[in-house]
């Protein structure tokens, strides 16, 4: 495993670091590689991770070397990262749309070795044919339906079919298959129908990429699945547990806080507040709160500000007193390591590597 | 005002931007700006902007040059970025907390004429005098109370009394005042109390510091205030509109986005999620969702992932087409520069800088 950059602190365990930090656990981090690859490999599907959880060049390498056939990103800037540090095989699991996309977009597909885009719509399409012109390199193409976000992806076969239509017809792009977020239980039907229209048209869409990590355990379910796209199961969070895709034991990232501020019996105060741990809540049914404090189990994480985590103790038998450190885990992880500049990786609490988050804040 | 070093963007208007990106609006910045000075100076209120907005040294240049008296920062990162730049008094309105952060301080002391942490315990006292120690230089305290954010801040007078003794019968140390945020209705109250007590000592609480944006054309009404603590009314937001603080034509901040997909005739994405809007919501009587679309009111940002923005059309009169491109009023603006590595200012949407936000993400 390379070893990233080192950053300014001569800290060589996590008890000397200031607060608020990442913490990664490299112990679990490679025991959840290895677990979700094992399960990828028993059910003859490709992994393809989605590195929007760890936006690490050093863990993408890892999932690569452990299997996987390439990656997943969201956006261009967040693929390009992954490029320059030695990734050959991109997804984009994203509609680029926009003019200023397309010379971006050539750049990637000339940093890669394989580049596909993931899209719903035809002004997306003709984005990435001008990059694919631009680059000189055919750009391969998903066609994204949809399974229960309502957020992207066409609603209709005969959209997907469409699509798929025009991505024949036209030069410098080539269809690889349907892609789709989270997999919901519509999918497999909504695959073999437009496998069907797509066969009255000579075409074929050979790549079924789908999934994310609350139910990527469930992923053989989905009749005619080829290819597994999860990210978060690299770290897992509340969220994931809670959804019952790991233990509490499995989760790999953590903020190490300090308890800044005790001001009443059953309330203390943490200086992690929004811009470390995030505002995103999780399913009711999975928890309340911000986070849960892994030394004191009763207490949560129940309020926010930028900088401000307050803690109600009202259910909590211990109380940290001003001064002690905690380690919150989070709702969401891949937000959290959107914030800071440096994640620490770490065993057993000895530090092993302490690296610059490259693909942090790379929206574009 | 000086102008920030480059970034490597040739582009002369706003519409030839990549997207998602923050705009700021550097009349609107102006007027605020001159807004606030004006009505501090009107009620003889030192003011004391709180640079977590915009966290850019040259905003807070503008507001020195104003009028303003120093800044207030929460962590010691955010203040030695702005220390670094030339601002010499600086309020750090956050307990500091901690034996790794005591060495930070200490630096943050010698690069300042004048520095204050305000603070409600006695460890983060400790820490501060150790810092001066270090430093060799007297730190300022301001004693923080409870005015109804349940947050940090003594609950009783007397609570405040006994820190401020404390802070009397230290080297290094001297108690410049009372804190609070957000300056609710109790506060007055409260530092006439606490004066009283510390007056039967000898002592003096000569600053009484507080405030926020949303109330602060009230500030004047809290009796005994001296010290006006804002931050948002730089750039204004949802929050500050809905909470009567501002017109949306005092907004200076949006988000650039383009619509990246439209699966229905009542819903269109964008490619701005959590990761550029944040997921903080605000007060439902203020507005539902994540953001405001400006060319379209009856749009709302329903739904958010981290590389999209749901918009829920079905009470809009026209429909935004894949391609086009949108402003966003985001719900809270501190969050949202803390994510992106740069802003973009303009005027009437010609480019006049675009700077890196040196104090993002700077959270210890």
């Amino acid at each position: 495993m390379p070893t990233p950059p080192p950053c300014a602190s001569n800290a060589r365990r996590v008890d000397e670091l200031d607060t608020p930090t990442v913490l990664i656990d490299l112990d679990r981090v490679e025991a959840n590689i290895a677990a979700a690859q094992a399960y990828a490999d028993q059910h003859g599907l490709a992994l393809r991770p989605h590195v929007k959880t760890h936006k690490l060049p050093v863990l993408a390498h890892r999932q690569l070397a452990a299997g996987a056939v390439g990656i997943t990103a969201q956006k261009v800037g967040e693929a390009m990262v992954m490029a320059h540090a030695g990734v050959e095989d991109v997804l984009l699991s994203y509609p680029i749309v926009g003019a200023a996309k397309v010379e971006p977009l050539a750049r990637l597909a000339r940093a890669t070795t394989r580049l596909a885009v993931m899209l719903d719509n035809r002004t997306a399409l003709e984005h990435v044919v001008r990059a694919a012109a631009e680059a000189g390199r055919a750009i391969e193409v998903l066609i994204e339906f949809e399974s229960g976000n309502r957020r992207t992806g066409v609603m209709e076969p005969v959209q997907a079919r469409a699509l798929a239509q025009a991505v024949d017809a036209t030069e410098g792009v080539r269809l690889r298959g349907l892609g789709t977020h989270p997999l919901g239980s519509s999918a497999a039907d909504f695959v073999r129908e437009t496998r069907a229209l797509l066969a009255q048209d000579g075409l074929e869409a050979t790549v079924f990429s789908g999934g994310g990590t609350p139910r990527m355990w469930h992923a053989h379910e989905s009749e005619g699945l080829s290819e597994l796209r999860a990210g978060t199961y690299v770290y897992h969070d509340r969220a994931t547990v809670g959804a019952g895709a790991a233990g509490l034991e499995d989760c790999a990232l953590h903020v190490l806080a300090t308890v800044v501020s005790a001001p009443e019996r059953d309330r203390a105060v943490i200086d992690a507040g929004s811009k470390t741990l995030t505002s995103d809540r999780i399913d009711p049914a999975f928890g309340a709160g911000f986070g849960a404090v892994l030394e004191y189990p009763g207490a949560l994480v129940t309020s926010l500000s930028e900088e401000h985590g307050v803690l109600d103790l009202s259910t909590c038998e211990g109380r940290p007193r001003v001064g002690e450190r905690v380690r919150i885990l989070p709702n969401h992880a891949c937000p959290v390591t959107n914030l800071d500049d440096h994640v620490v990786a770490h065993r057993g609490g000895r530090i092993e590597w302490i690296a610059p988050v490259w693909a942090r804040g790379a929206t574009r």
